[in-house]
């Protein structure tokens, strides 16, 4: 494709995404495909011949269009927000244009660089303390999400064990701790390091506020010393997924501290909240004891997926666990020790450029266009929260620290487990309608509904809508 | 920022990228950038009010380009091409425009489904086996990177050793083998895997075809299971990194199914070059022996990075390694088991749409254009290699199979040492002219000088200037 070529069909699909954008509500929000559907209509061999680009599109639009869930939908209020925005889309374009692959500082320096800078201005917007910049010994890196970012954390305290586990391997057994409510994430980064699902220990949590228990942890960690296992690493969550619950950092911090045991603390979904003040003490005990930091511009800060960013306090460990030097590799930067080779710092070892979007977005929104971001779309979830708590219809799980609120009908009538039957159905019927798009959680054996706000597209109206839609269905007769 | 103001700057984003290809020979090819440099220009905070996108085009002109190393200019001859290609920066733009997360089948069905037509298009371009298709037992993914595909590989293989690391971690002693010249990402994934480096062994190679020894690697298997450790999986390289060697897929197979170790065959760079019948014979016992196979269409086949993928004969290992399914994420499809949740089958839980760019690449360039893509530019590299084998001053690593010289200046008057200290600083003289950019390896404690074409903006007066500029140095007075 020559360069006028692309200037022709970039500028097509520019327009395409400007419409869709405009027009998104014309589409149900939840895709109404049935498995195999989409495929069906797709040829089952690859052209021999080059076709337009304008087919492409046509076929995005007539074929692949039904079988989208349209995440950047109004009304999309399912799991987390993975939320677009114009900037983010053209940092991202921009980043696809120019090609490089920064694999090391040598491989494109601005590519090592932008980043840096960014993950050290991401850092000060949050309130994130000093250590986690790039200039001590810490810094900031972009991950493509908080799983990977988990894994990443959960090497770095495997080699900080002093096991050598990157050279010897696991040898001993190593303990890491989560609560039910942590993102399945950290028992996956388990599965894949080798320290097995079976050495995943749960803490118990507090019944009324869902978040970890500290004396529980410190229990667990005491048995499994006692047991001659190594604990390894604890997890604490900042926004659980469930519920955006929030354990306690700085006591888990303590008992982690006290016994040398990493600290990763995941605030994937709610940690950006901390661009606002009102909402940095989700920060409490970070700067004191969280070795590791991740949170995810890719939810709720308006940056397209992918685009997650972990800290550490330290970097040494998580260098040592993940770096090797072949020779094809080798070049003066990095030997001078002055660089950054981000490869080091994660799981795959190219990486696309994607500080642009981040920068891009920051750089457009400005801090304070961040804070308003958040704000905003934390009041319509605390005005919803608020229509919730005031009809008797509704049970409301509070409190509801950020932009997720769970809730569930009454169903007075009814036992618990039909409850829950039916309160998934009404959530089939929610989602069916093409209106909205929620999902569910289980918390204590009970199902919650979730409903998320995050979308730069949302407003009023279509939270209220929800609203209305949902009390009608729990009015309906079953 | 509004759809009207994202046609307006997304319209300006496609000018700039128009305007960089059609101007690409105007920068250096490797940029000239010191550590820091480019960070220092960079305002150590963000504003705290937003700024209009042309601004952000600005720096990234004025500030960041000088930076940035041209992976896209016709005359980067380095590492190897991580080549873009307009259908691609497009498919991937509406990724990030449409901005679904494809984590499971439920949560974007088209996503999933394009995902499973288009890698098994590639698998039919490609000439790779039946089973390696979807609606068998095995199936395609793509995977960020090479690397995280040969974790994945790893952790389905350490499964199906039926020690169940998943759930109990590494307990015995797994191996992994591989030859000197392997692919570094192999090691790691046995760092990250909780193998450890120290259990990967360096099967021996063929002096003079630098591929691996089936021989010895049973030797080694047997002295492993000898001494209680566990042969877990090997990895064949068919188009290794340093020269393109092709590792012998068939024998290395057939050893490693006598003794039921895991066959990772990684293609990564060498593999799409299948398109062309021509170089089919690289599948050669491939249908018949690998368990898993990666190859990158973000190396050489006109799809910017990240775009690799994996097939697997069988892919149930990998599901019970990888797959944790938490209440949030539950839903019907998914407990249908009639669709496939993406998401066992990678690192992340997250993912973009990436399908889309590799089904605009096929479709714009057909499998016909894919097959002229290839050949043309081992045409390039083939005429290359002609030029350094008629000319005295030069030394050329035969054969060259796929799109990669290997070569040296002979140096007679030099021993070893001083040759590769002289052939390294001419390939920094060579790269710091700007005009080209070349990398090194090192085989048999010799330095080559490798130069791979795979751009499509290449044409045969790059490589032949590319020569003229070598020969030059090599004349120059030293
Ligand atoms: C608390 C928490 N951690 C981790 C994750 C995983 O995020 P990612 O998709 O970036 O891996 C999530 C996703 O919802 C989350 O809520
Ligand atoms: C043979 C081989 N395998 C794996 C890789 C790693 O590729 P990726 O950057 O996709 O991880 C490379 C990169 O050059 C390679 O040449």
């Amino acid at each position: 494709m020559s360069p006028e070529e692309f200037r022709a069909a970039g500028k097509q699909v520019v327009d395409w995404i400007a419409d869709y954008y405009a027009g998104i509500e014309r589409h149900p929000v939840r895709s109404r495909a049935e498995p195999g559907e989409i495929r069906a209509q797709l040829p089952a061999h690859p052209p021999e011949r080059g076709e337009p680009f304008a087919e492409v599109l046509g076929d995005l639009e007539e074929v692949l269009l039904p079988g989208v869930t349209h995440w950047q939908h109004p009304s999309f209020f399912a799991y987390f927000p993975a939320n677009a925005s114009g900037p983010a889309i053209l940092g991202d374009l921009l980043s696809s244009g120019l090609g490089v692959q920064g694999m090391l500082w040598a491989t494109s320096p601005a590519c090592t660089e932008l980043e840096t800078v960014v993950v050290d201005w991401l850092a000060e917007l949050l309130g994130l303390p000093e250590h986690f910049r790039t200039d001590a010994a810490g810094g900031g890196v972009i991950q493509d999400s908080a799983s990977s970012a988990a894994l990443v954390a959960c090497l770095a305290a495997l080699q900080r064990t002093g096991a050598d586990v990157a050279r010897r391997g696991i040898t001993g057994r190593h303990v890491l701790y989560v609560s039910a409510h942590t993102h399945s994430s950290v028992a996956r980064a388990a599965r894949m390091a080798g320290v097995g699902a079976d050495n995943v220990r749960v803490v118990d949590t507090d019944p009324a506020t869902l978040a970890m228990d500290p004396r529980h942890l410190d229990e667990l960690m005491a048995a499994d010393l006692a047991d001659g296992a190594v604990p390894t690493m604890v997890c604490a969550t900042a926004g659980t997924t469930s519920t955006t619950a929030v354990d306690p950092v700085r006591a888990i911090g303590e008992v982690a501290r006290a016994r040398g045991v990493w600290l990763h603390v995941d605030a994937a979904y709610a940690g950006v909240a901390a661009v606002c003040p009102e909402f940095r003490w989700i920060n409490d005990g970070v700067a004191e004891f969280a070795d590791s930091y991740c949170t995810n511009p890719h939810k709720w800060l308006l940056t397209n997926f992918d685009c997650s960013v972990l800290w550490l306090a330290d970097r040494a460990p998580m260098v040592e666990a993940l770096s090797v030097l072949p020779e094809y590799l080798r070049n003066e930067a990095t030997e001078s020790g002055e660089v950054i080779d981000y490869r080091d710092w994660q799981i795959p070892l190219g990486r696309r450029f994607r500080a642009l979007k981040l920068w891009s977005v920051v750089r457009w929104y400005g801090a304070g266009g961040l804070r308003e971001h958040v704000r905003g779309t934390a009041r319509l979830a605390r005005e919803f929260a608020g229509r919730v708590r005031e009809d008797p219809r509704f049970e409301l799980l509070e409190p509801v620290p950020f932009a997720l609120v769970c809730f569930r009908p009454r169903f007075p009538e009814l036992g618990v487990e039909e409850a829950n039957e039916r309160t998934l159905r009404l959530m089939g019927e929610l989602n069916d309608s093409g209106e909205l798009y929620l999902t569910h959680t289980k918390v204590d054996g009970r199902v919650l509904l979730r409903l998320a706000v995050g979308s730069p597209q949302t407003r009023r109206e279509h939270v209220e809508a929800a609203f209305a839609r949902i009390r009608e269905r729990v009015d309906a007769p079953a």
